[in-house]
């Protein structure tokens, strides 16, 4: 891919994500990532790349409506860009098709190998302590709780927990993303990332689980001692 | 302590913290750490459990207002609430020299028992995984980045870091946290919770160094050819 092709593509992105240090801190490590895949398979490497830089710029439009997803966006944003900067329609067609398919659940799933690694590549980076950061950064800008109690004051693990918290999204999202890969590659790299989120939850889980137990028995013993 | 009075007290500070599920659960959390290390002394527990329900009340001052110190103002909000309900001045003002020394940076130290055990069991709630899981969550508040990169892209290891990130949370502030405890007993908590954020932090640091190192190289490979 030509440098001077990279530049461009890279600023339309900083400007669609209003250099949002977090988002764009992702999208590299998404593109590291894809880069690391992509030496396992014939891949076209000006699609991939681009395809990766652009994957989220359709964030902002779903912040602002939830009802907006970003990946379909995102896509049509991407497109319209990519011939604006005169990239034919047959390459920018593929472009969006890799951003569009990067979410899928149960319908429209990634085809082409580049789609198939920018979906992996994306997967990657909730996987293991990064996974944890992310999660922890976006509960606080959320503003949701680390955990739940029930209604004697005792932790929720997570795992049937009806209000949202950090150890809901761990016990429902993050602690399976890594059984969704397309590539070997993305596999084993997933494989060697994942011991750091099971041991950040345990450690975690076990503190505060530990910390409320004994602490609410002390407090039933020093308030009911002079009722 | 009766447990009608720990109700109202409890109460009050639900209130003075607009109900924010983050910062009740570090209150609880603190409570309970300081019922554990009191066992170990002779304590007024209704004193203890008091300034800690209440330590944290002036935060909401010092959000909207940052000359404000948290410590102070909700000293004295916490006097003036105990004496509303009765308390006597020489209690009241107990509760208010634990609760304006529970930040003690080089004057002004916790005195009294109560004092201290109120200022270790805060400091534990930043030790570990726990100070881990608030940092980031801050971290996201606050619109901080993970971590800062060189002029190269590669990582930072928040040492020597300029610019405010988690990495730079942790290397200055995290990992010393359980260097100034007062009481054995919040040394001998410290210690088990420390190995939790050093494994974290290394590993984070370590993943996404691996990830901008080699991403760099390879993204110039591709780059480079096609120039």
């Amino acid at each position: 891919m030509k440098a001077e092709m990279y530049f461009v593509i890279e600023k339309y992105m900083q400007q669609c994500m209003n250099d949002s240090a977090h988002d764009t801190q992702h999208v590299y490590r998404v593109l590291y990532t894809a880069l690391d895949i992509a030496k396992f398979f014939e891949v076209d490497t000006e699609i991939l790349i681009t395809a990766v830089l652009l994957h989220d710029i359709g964030r902002e439009a779903q912040f602002k409506n939830n009802k907006i997803d970003h990946a379909i966006i995102g896509a049509d944003m991407a497109y319209q860009f990519l011939l604006s900067i005169n990239w034919n329609e047959r390459r920018s067609n593929h472009v969006k098709d890799c951003i569009s398919t990067h979410r899928y659940r149960n319908t429209n799933p990634p085809e082409s190998i580049e789609a198939k690694i920018l979906y992996d590549a994306d997967k990657i980076d909730v996987i293991g302590t990064l996974g944890i950061a992310r999660t922890l950064i976006y509960i606080g800008i959320t503003e949701q709780p680390l955990y739940s109690v029930d209604q004697h004051g005792q932790v929720l693990d997570g795992n049937e927990d009806e209000e949202s918290s950090f150890f809901k999204e761990y016990s429902y999202k993050l602690k399976n993303v890594h059984n969704n890969l397309f590539t070997s590659r993305a596999k084993e790299i997933a494989a060697k990332r994942l011991k750091g989120s099971i041991d950040f939850y345990e450690d975690i889980f076990s503190t505060v689980k530990d910390n409320h137990e004994k602490g609410l028995a002390l407090l039933h013993e020093a308030l009911i001692k002079e009722i």
